[in-house]
């Protein structure tokens, strides 16, 4: 500790260190407010059992990190009930963030939050307040003044948490549909991998301007420190996960709600970990040949608009688990003001949140994102290109899980008759689970006994 | 009880009844060998509480319900402690099953399974040794004597019940393949039910001849007791669960191992549920029209490739989920055996699953259905329709999340550059998770310090 304070004389603000937990909590004003960013999971809990003792009534922790909503939940109560306030902050930025101001998404005691709203305010990443976009000019330590800041208490208990994990798993999405169209660039259209990153170049000026986007554009146009090549060539594509991609799919999956493409994009790293067996496996198992003979233009256009429905519809299933989740555990989330603070300062920020807010403040109670008419009118006029993308990446055998799954997704969702009636009758054939009649109110179930070789049959 | 002992004079062995636990318990020889089929859950551990004040040492208690895997670990630890033996078995077959056979998987007490393997291979369902198809003639209570029976000892604890949950994964893939299927035939060929009936009575005389190819084409000939129409048509389409198929999808995401298909549809029931908001939405969100131009005859034979490649993978999947599984708690399985043994009886019993056995035979160790000789052979001459069949779905605005996810799936796993190196660069660049290098060998790391605008860009 005394050696790292040494180190960094001329931080911003000027760095204390002292060298026990004891200590440091007698150096502050009451009521105390610590923040804590360690490891999710044991650490979180080893840190907090470690402050407690030195705590008084009243005093505020604040965990930073990564935590599954349902352990800021215990971690809530049970400091609720030792008399001391626990408030779980979602914080998105990265490195980047921590310098310029992150996105945060603070949950826990309401009265808490009055007395870390000033700070939290002031350290967020901050956005022009009409049009959405981030406000330039902040420096280390030092974000910008004025404008809107990307925080605001999402509700009780693990409900920042949730929402941060949201955050993640539509940001799996995203780098996964971001890696689809780079693929067909590469694969399909045989580029270069700078040529691709001035293509996301140029998409980060229209509606897909976006942190990721934007990065990718460098990433792609990055040579390799070593060799000179593409850096991005010399990468091995086998992808890492920390887990909150997961928690998203299992909780989507626990809930019964659809978000099979968050899903499919944390099935992607998967696959993308079995490296050798991938490798073994392409010399065996043949497809088609990778040929293109279009117009390269106007399919980059296409990519464009598949990946921008392909988002739209991610999004629209993140959206529609927070929305569940707020009945199941009795929150009261605003998404409009979620979208708000999504917009600076967080992995996923993009102009295209400025159009989520929008449709969350026009219609509170929008049933799916997808139904909004800016986003409803885009889909109608990309999909024809959207489909387009996808035919041709499986005619010419380039797996695009996520582009896939969000159009069956679009597809089903807007299909009123699902064949989910067969499979009904199936499960009552086999296992006597029963049906509802189309010609019945909801919630009358019938069943048939199966197999009866005299009951009639259709006339054909 | 003693109702519904009255109520059944005549089943087969004699119905005998008791009013007491207590009573029951005593009327058994040693070591006393109890089944219980009870609601997976609480319900079974109220069970096993109640008898076991009354249990000898070396008694043997059977769960034959759908228990997940690790509660049946649980419990055969903690009866072990109390000199209790405890067996789980998964059993399949629904009602059918119960009445002339069902497809048993043990696990638990090795030195248990041998008291109960007279038994269980006697009430098993049998199938032909060498073609693997069933054996018919049995009498409800009487399975058929002689054939192979479809029972084999799984492994330790919880391993039997692993291998339930995964057969029910696969199932649920199954099926929803089917509606898949069946959805194309009736809103792109506009086919009447019967008529799509007739098509799969047709299949069921081919490589796809299986229990829920024969019980599909029996629903769809099916006329409404009531109203006279075809039966599935006033069949409410909201597909319900109960729960194995998300466990199986949970644990794929939990162990990192690819299986979207399974978990696609586990989705594609979720989605099903929610009728009135597609009911809504279907009115909103404007589509292609499902106009089909082509030769019918010839997508139905597509159609049935598709079907059949679709299905290779998510057995693929169900395998792999096996493998890894298997390390994870150490146990030994026998991935020949299980194929033998799903072969008769079960929900998903199938003539396709002769072929696993052939495949796991000819190469214990073969890393994925995929790269065994006939289904690499299979899908290599079917995958120009499977691809067809897709591009079409998707081109007409029909949803077919896991005939597309399959298809993902086949071409992620057979691709030895996936975009994941993009996506590993996007990770480093944010979060500074650190990426692999392709010129230097695994497990060694790298960091980048972005963003640097003075590091060399590409040459374009």
């Amino acid at each position: 500790m005394r050696e790292f304070v040494k180190a960094h004389p001329d931080t911003p603000g000027g760095l204390v260190g002292f060298p026990t937990i004891g200590e440091f909590v007698a150096s502050l004003k009451l009521p105390r407010k610590i923040i804590i960013l360690v490891q999710a999971g044991p650490a979180t809990d080893a840190v907090v059992e470690q402050l407690t003792p030195h705590l008084d009534e009243g005093d505020i922790i604040i965990d930073g990190g990564n935590a599954k909503w349902t352990d800021t939940i215990r971690r809530e109560r049970d400091l609720k009930n030792s008399g001391l306030r626990f408030v779980g902050s979602g914080v998105s930025g990265g490195e980047v963030g921590a310098r310029f101001g992150p996105s945060l998404m603070p949950g826990g005691d309401p009265e808490a939050w009055e007395h870390l709203q000033p700070i939290w305010q002031a350290i967020a990443a901050k956005v022009d307040p009409d049009t959405g976009r981030p406000l330039e000019g902040a420096k280390p330590g030092k974000p910008v003044r004025g404008g809107f800041p990307c925080s605001a208490y999402i509700g009780p208990n693990g409900a920042g948490h949730y929402v941060k994990m949201i955050h993640n798993g539509i940001e799996y999405g995203d780098m996964q549909m971001i890696c689809e169209a780079y693929l067909l660039m590469k694969n399909l259209l045989g580029m270069e991998a700078s040529a691709i990153g001035m293509v996301f170049q140029d998409w980060n000026r229209g509606r897909l301007d976006s942190f990721l986007i934007e990065i990718t554009a460098d990433i792609l146009q990055q040579a390799d420190p070593i060799t000179g090549q593409a850096f991005v060539d010399i990468v091995l594509d086998t992808a890492g996960q920390k887990g909150t991609g997961k928690w998203t799919s299992v909780n989507a999956l626990d809930m019964g709600v659809p978000a099979p493409t968050i899903a499919e994009a944390v099935f992607a790293r998967c696959l993308s970990a079995i490296k050798e067996e991938r490798v073994a496996a392409s010399g065996m198992l043949k497809g088609p040949q990778a040929k293109f003979d279009g117009d390269a233009d106007s399919f980059i256009q296409a990519l464009n608009d598949a990946l921008y429905c392909s988002k739209i519809c991610s999004y629209a299933q993140g959206f529609q688990l927070m929305r569940e989740a707020q009945k199941e555990y009795d929150w009261d989330l605003n998404f409009g003001e979620i979208a708000q603070i999504w917009r600076g300062g967080c992995i996923i920020r993009a102009r295209f949140l400025q159009k989520i807010t929008e449709a969350c403040s026009w219609d509170p109670d929008l049933a799916n994102l997808l139904l909004d008419p800016y986003f409803l009118q885009e889909i109608e006029s990309a999909q024809v290109n959207w489909r387009k993308v996808v035919s041709a990446a499986f005619a010419h055998g380039i797996p695009v899980p996520t582009f896939a799954s969000a159009l069956s997704y679009f597809d089903g969702y807007r299909e009123a008759r699902l064949p989910a009636n067969l499979l009904q009758a199936q499960r009552d054939f086999f296992g006597a689970h029963s049906y509802e009649r189309v010609d019945q109110p909801r919630g009358k179930f019938y069943h048939l006994d199966w197999p009866d070789p005299d009951r009639p049959q259709c006339q054909v």
